[in-house]
């Protein structure tokens, strides 16, 4: 992430990089409803967001959460998918429609009635939702608002539907590569509950290239592999998790190579992106396991490290408590009875070297400087640019069992983490 | 567990419980030392504890962390489990000796020495430590203090060794049961770092009635998948857990039912004390999976929920945010592929079915009724008694794939537990 001077000046970045690649309208409205599901003095605010193809789109993708107990958008979403064609997407934040009594049918209404505003069918929409697991969607407010939502397409920018999508995020984020003679714009909420297979993370790719639909499709599901399922801020694995990339095919094609390079680019940035303002973030850890005999196994020990409460702790005190990153990879290892011998094993946190085949590598002097190391990677440390500074906690391992390896993103656990999910819903 | 009328009250129970079995003598000794590793200001306090049995004993067992990476104390305890014979226990606290040069040569050297003064030989005697990882042990004080530990043996009771091993825990952990015409005394360390198998948790289980080593070995591995297998409170894994079982035969035997019963009935008291007094407890969080395919997949499960940090602040602030135990079960079932459908689930919380086939059953009325319940069960609810109550956050699902169940211990996520992590070593 680069460095802005101050936090006005890096939003003015994001709006000269939100425009909407050609053949996309978006339009964003914001509603209020009382909830029948909990008592609430005053009306909450949803937001919705609609993204709309000027003309029908072939070469679409998504993909979807593991988690076994999905939501009614992602069960639609993975119906859509099958679609020859789609026309658009509409989103909404605070409830995320999981578990609801009538959930699916209550989206399927609305898209219904939507396509009667919008054109197209039904099944041409995909819906996202994003917030409250068990509420029912509010309806008959949405309806209500969807003929002044179709009316406003063409009026927002991919910073205005980011900003719109925002639970907790600290703040929007867009990214944006050149590609061929168009452009790829990602945009994402992510926040909390950001664990490997996409955890409440809402990511958008809108192209104008033409892609063809099957390399469009292989192509997300690898770097998605590589950025997305690579970080973690607290392990859980959200039911919405989705991600969605479109193509209106308005200008010429690229090769499959530029296609990955840009896809990658925008994918990586929006997932450091999403570490980075994870809730109550202090601390960006970047674990980068090597030597390991396969890529998975390399991914979750990053994850086993990242996601290690002990290690989250420490890190947040700015205490080099290195014993607990080596307890984390053993932990692991010992519950699988992986073939990976800790007497090979050299450990790095930024240039110092920890452990070395076996044992710790300690003395006061190294203790002080990783100390310092800690405080300076902290984002409390104060500054005047946005973000005050880009700096992670890097951690090396090599396993000396292999030849593959993972880098993973995570974070540390604070007091404003707990606070934060302590009465998410108030 | 009980309540009394206060702490004093409740330290005077243990006292009297705490009374060593025949055949055991305990002593314990407190001394410091300067670590290698790390500048402080003053020296560190460390306590030392000597169990020995006035005879050699035969009946013995012990179980040991899974964790690849285990302390020099657990290597070298897992090697004494095949001595015909052993005398004794050294435990110390402060210190894991996990990871450090020359550990297991400290360790084995200390243990000689001991043996010199107390009788018997190296092979012996069983180390067991706890404290930070990386650190060397410090040979020299330890070495130095040996004649009087030895000197000491027989004044200290089971409540003082239980004190001496403590490091974060609030309070002391003893539990006795009568077993034929003698007794069975454990005594536990735990709080921080406590999961699955054994997760920093030292347990020492005395008994003085007859039992063959083999019925003893079998019965301790079948109630420790039962009761500390089944508690977690911040899914870390140590590199020292370990859980030791002495038997000095000194009181006629009795059935393998009445023993199973007793070691039932320590185990899983000392279980629910090391949840309920884990770092930063406010809210003990009892999980039941019913109708499950196999015991191992109800406890992961119960896991599963206990430890998704979404589901713990939630409950640490008191927010019924149901949604979020249903993730944290979609979530680790649809990683694993499981057949285990949601729609056939049914779960509780207190006495409030919440979800039913696939569905929430929220309404704003019982919103309420759950919040009440979970502050009637938080630790912080002020009351002069000691614990101010044995409440607990009982969640109960019901799956409806098999017959099969299990139950698990954990515990929410609170300030405290940062506080106490953030830096432990200082």
């Amino acid at each position: 992430m680069d460095i802005f001077s101050s936090k006005e000046h890096y939003l003015q970045y994001l709006e000269q990089i939100s425009q909407v690649p050609d053949g996309f309208r978006i339009a964003t409205l914001g509603i209020r409803f009382y909830p029948e599901e909990k008592p609430v003095l005053s009306p909450l605010p949803m937001n919705l967001v609609l993204i709309q193809g000027e003309q029908p789109i072939e070469a679409f993708g998504g993909l979807f959460t593991r988690n076994k107990f999905p939501g009614a958008p992602v069960l639609i979403g993975r119906k859509r998918m099958e679609q020859p064609k789609v026309r658009g997407v509409l989103i909404n934040n605070k409830v995320s429609n999981v578990g609801a009594p009538s959930g699916v049918e209550d989206a399927e209404e609305i898209l219904s009635t939507l396509a009667t505003y919008a054109g197209g069918k039904a099944e041409e929409y995909i819906p996202a939702s994003t917030g409250i697991i068990g509420w029912r969607l509010p309806k008959r407010e949405i309806l209500n608002a969807l003929p002044e939502l179709v009316q406003r397409l063409g009026t927002a920018t991919c910073f205005d539907a980011a900003k719109a999508i925002m639970t907790t995020d600290a703040y929007p984020k867009v990214a944006r590569r050149r590609l061929g003679h168009g452009s790829l714009v990602g945009f994402a909420k992510g926040a909390g509950m950001i664990e490997p297979n996409l955890a409440t993370m809402l990511v958008f790719l809108l192209t104008d290239v033409i892609l063809d639909r099957k390399l469009l499709r292989e192509t997300l599901h690898k770097v998605t592999e590589e950025t997305f399922n690579c970080i973690s801020v607290d392990s859980d694995q959200s039911t919405s998790d989705t991600l969605l990339c479109l193509s209106s095919g308005y200008r010429d094609t690229v090769s499959p190579a530029e296609w990955e390079t840009a896809l990658s680019g925008v994918c990586g940035e929006l997932a450091e992106q999403i570490v980075r303002n994870g809730e109550g973030t202090s601390h960006v850890i970047r674990v980068r396991i090597c030597g390991a005999p396969d890529f998975e196994t390399a991914r979750e020990l990053g994850k086993a490290v990242v996601n290690s409460l002990l290690v989250k702790t420490a890190i947040y005190g700015n205490d080099p408590n290195v014993g607990r990153i080596v307890s984390a990879l053993g932990d692991y290892i010992g519950n699988r009875n992986l073939p990976i011998d800790p007497a090979r094993w050299e450990i790095f946190i930024g240039r110092e070297q920890i452990f070395s085949k076996g044992k710790f590598l300690l003395d006061r002097e190294k203790e002080g400087r990783l100390s310092a190391y800690l405080k300076e990677a902290s984002m409390e440390a104060k500054g005047k640019t946005f973000p005050p500074h880009n700096r992670m906690v890097d951690i090396q391992v090599e396993l000396g069992s292999g030849s593959s390896e993972a880098m993973v993103l995570g974070s540390d656990l604070s007091y404003e983490y707990i606070r934060e999910n302590a009465d998410y819903r108030s």
